[in-house]
């Protein structure tokens, strides 16, 4: 993974020609590349553990696998969030962890745990290192060292249970690696978040991931079985459990617990049958609104896709620039919507899976709400273009920082009665903190995963950067969205979770009693405070 | 409802000739009758609240408010459960709370928090008083009086959100007030446990509740969107929300808390349409073996029905005996399923409820599996038959008492790979604890909930009583059968919740350092310990 960005730094990453002029049209920008300094160039502290942590951490997993080169340090230093990439590219990893330390398994996590407790470490659980918020930055908060805990070495698909289709993973795994392993068996985990290629189960569990098949498949909160966390206190071991009343669920405390109580060293996941079949099919829809109600029918009639995702106006729009509709095929498919009256409306994007007369029963009942909610039917083509481009996202967003433009998503999630207010209010929101600055962005959305009571809004925006105020601007677009999320009575994160960036607003989620609850268990758990610190939890006002 | 057992005491509940005469052949028992004292007859100690917490509670909620006469105090002794039932039929109500308080909303009960708090008074939650494992014993723990704060006043639909399909619901709501506001806005809850005409929305909130339907809509825990819960140390007010990923579910914490950490005061839980219709069938299997195994295909496969139910060849047997055989549609049915070689076989209930196309499409999907999987179709006479039953199983259990016949059930849930180990080492080991003490039990069981990893085993015994020695008889079994559901790795109760009964085996479910987890968050919630005493945490070792 490139250390300033996503991917492998080997395959080349930019903008057709079309996109760039779309983008210096829209936002302004100069056209000038502002790209990232040399490894060399970037600047990184002395590594400062306590005198005696080196040999104990060394004791606890062997000498090889403590390491402070500079580029194990850098890639550690921080997530994949814009304000981590606007800081990397610009050669500051002042923050990275003293130390990258890979354990093999479970008790030399453990052995990690005490040596850190015993002196004065802060310990940064570390998986794929995909964190959009933060997650992973290595916050010192007092202490007088801090190591990334890579859990990379802890790879393994540990057992299947076919009869019950649930697996044991260990954390490290990521995501290509869990779907081949399983694969060997005719089974799918069904969990594909953007970042699926390189971010792992341990992180999935530990920040309430959503894949973009959730819809159907469950986000991973709904998979877990069981689990088994080390914390500086010991260990909890859930055993895989279809259900239990026995008393507040210790499970989900520990997922979403974002390293701040432990380490989650095993997950068991429910897994299923690999899909015979996968048919992606593209709406459209003259207005979010329209699109939004069949969504909520397909859903509240039990009829909802395995993957079901509605972009609106601009989205749509954007997406239409970005490929060109350069084709005769695509020029075609516009008239086609034009003539219709379905000009400057909104995509969706419909994924069935599973087996060959599964797929036609289930799409057969969707197509007909589709249909009868005022939806147009595009076909297979552009469904399986978004397909392919699946994963395309951060790669994107490395070319559009090439190009000094701002680039940042964040979700969020309401009730159906709530969800068209929420969506105008947050989109108000960033539109006018940002053309305060100067700098009028794009802002997109689109809907990602249903429940029967709501769903989820995803919102990427895009400005000219602000040069030298990259942070500012970001910090003023980020504050302005999250405002109008709380004043909305929505969530703060659908499934980016909290980490650094969505901390000053947990007190509006859950209340000042709510956070207490949750800090009670974290003392007891990490008496001394060195799980993650800063994350989670809002600073003491 | 009765205070020495189960519903309108004027409801007459007998058991039929030939019933009796099949429980006297099976376990011995003489025939004579054992009927409950007279309610004057039953012993009471005389309330004891410290001297100011008079006062004080009829400040907080008025003097008419605070109850102590005694029907207020017997019928608020003690649950549900057969040790209760066993204790007050027997005319002790010694453990009596000292007064019953009645809040009419939640700042009342915070009211009547802050005075027991400041008096030292204990406070036991108590919603439809239908525990079955002693959640709502009033249990002094030290502290100078103890009160049963009944929330019976606060059974108010608050709001319906037609759009979201969620409905706010006051905590003393019972199963049928629910489903008659409901009604008027075309909507159900679909929650019907069997303790469906007693139970509130706070207790099923409060235990994490399954109803008999809960294979198609879900559990208790899974239809909490939202939830507001006063405690000693303040309140948390969760809204409703379709998902988050904001760190732990604290939702989830406060789900299944039974009382300890605080008073559920509002639930926000999802609705849904009220079914066109409903469409109950049976089928046949040979073995309980080749049930559990359609049932694992049928809810894998996505095709389960909404109500799932088999039981095993015992509990076939004894609800042929008890219906009698009499009638020539019975005797005829009889024939059929011995000449097709299904004799002595496994009753299954499947039911299916939606609207009509759904059902029909439902119902045929899931019939071809039931089919593949050697299923004998028996049509909807003994579908129907227990439909209409399907509350009657606590009547039942007191004409079994009024006979010296022990009638105790329990549940657990287990994964589909170890189903079939669990449901043969808890019969034998109740068998084995009873039969050890010279009154060999009928044990049976039935799977009722399903799961995509697993599956809930319910189980019912009846025995014949030991005469003065009740309590040790059913402590014998219940030791045994806890026993030997920890054992297996299951979990120690399915949907009946904690409470006192199964607090010992809480160790073994979650561990000591899930234990002092959740006990860090009582510490924070409840500082004084007030809250439903001695339940859920099992007593320090």
């Amino acid at each position: 993974m490139k250390w300033w960005g996503w991917g492998d730094p080997s395959v080349p990453a930019d903008l057709p020609p079309h996109a760039l002029d779309f983008l210096q049209a829209e936002l302004g920008v100069s056209g000038a590349r502002r790209p990232p300094v040399s490894i060399e160039d970037v600047r990184l502290a002395e590594p400062s553990l306590p005198r005696k942590a080196q040999p104990k951490l060394a004791l606890a997993v062997g000498g090889e696998w403590v390491r402070d080169d500079r580029l194990d340090r850098v890639t550690h230093a921080a997530g994949k969030g814009y304000p981590d990439l606007v800081r990397l590219r610009a050669g500051d990893a002042t923050g990275a962890p003293d130390a990258v330390v890979y354990p093999a398994d479970a008790a030399e996590v453990r052995a990690v745990l005490d040596a850190c407790g015993s002196e004065g470490v802060a310990v940064v659980p570390f998986g794929g290192g995909t964190s959009v918020v933060g997650g992973v930055e290595p916050t010192r908060n007092g202490f007088e060292g801090v190591i990334s805990l890579d859990l990379a070495r802890m790879a393994k698909l540990e057992g299947v249970d076919d009869v019950s289709l649930t697996a044991d993973f260990g954390p490290g795994l990521r995501g290509p690696q869990v779907e081949e392993a399983l694969g060997q068996w005719g089974l799918t985990l069904g969990h594909f978040p953007q970042s699926f290629e390189y971010a792992t189960v341990g992180g999935w569990v530990a920040t309430r991931s959503a894949g973009q098949a959730s819809t159907g498949y469950g986000t991973i909160e709904k998979l877990v079985c069981g689990l088994r966390c080390v914390t500086p206190s010991g260990e909890i071991d859930l055993p895989a459990l279809p259900a239990t009343a026995a008393g507040p669920s210790l499970r989900q405390l520990l997922v979403g617990s974002e390293g701040v109580l432990g380490v989650i060293t095993r997950a068991t996941l429910k897994v299923r049958a690999k899909p015979e079949e996968r048919r992606y099919e593209a709406w459209m829809f003259r207005s979010f609104e329209d699109g939004a109600e069949a969504f909520r029918k397909l859903e509240q009639g039990g009829v909802a896709p395995d993957v079901a995702r509605l972009s609106d106006q601009a989205e749509t729009r954007l997406s239409l620039a970005l490929t060109g509709q350069g084709s005769l095929k695509q020029r075609a498919g516009l008239r086609y919507v034009r003539m219709r009256g379905y000009d400057g409306g909104c995509i969706a994007v419909l994924g069935f899976e599973g087996d060959r007369t599964g797929v036609a029963r289930r799409t057969g009942l969707a197509t007909r709400v589709m249909r009868r909610t005022g939806g147009l039917a595009l076909g297979a083509g552009p469904g399986r273009a978004w397909e392919r481009g699946r994963y395309a996202g951060p790669y994107l967003r490395d070319a559009l920082l090439d190009h000094g433009v701002m680039a940042e998503t964040l979700e969020t999630a309401h009730e159906w009665s709530h969800l068209m207010d929420l969506y105008r209010a947050v989109g108000t929101a960033i539109e006018g903190a940002l053309a305060a600055r100067g700098t009028p962005p794009l802002v997109m959305c689109h809907i990602s995963h249903l429940y029967p009571s709501g769903a989820s809004l995803y919102f990427t925006f895009l400005a000219r950067q602000e040069a030298d105020a990259e942070l500012d601007q970001w910090r003023a677009a980020k504050v302005a969205a999250s405002d109008a999320i709380a004043q909305a009575g929505a969530t703060i994160t659908h499934h980016h979770a909290i980490g650094r960036d969505h901390a000053p607003w947990m007190r509006a989620e859950i209340g000042d009693l709510g956070l207490a609850a949750l800090h009670s268990v974290k003392d007891r758990l990490d008496p001394a405070g060195i799980m993650n610190p800063g994350k989670l939890f809002p600073q003491q006002p």
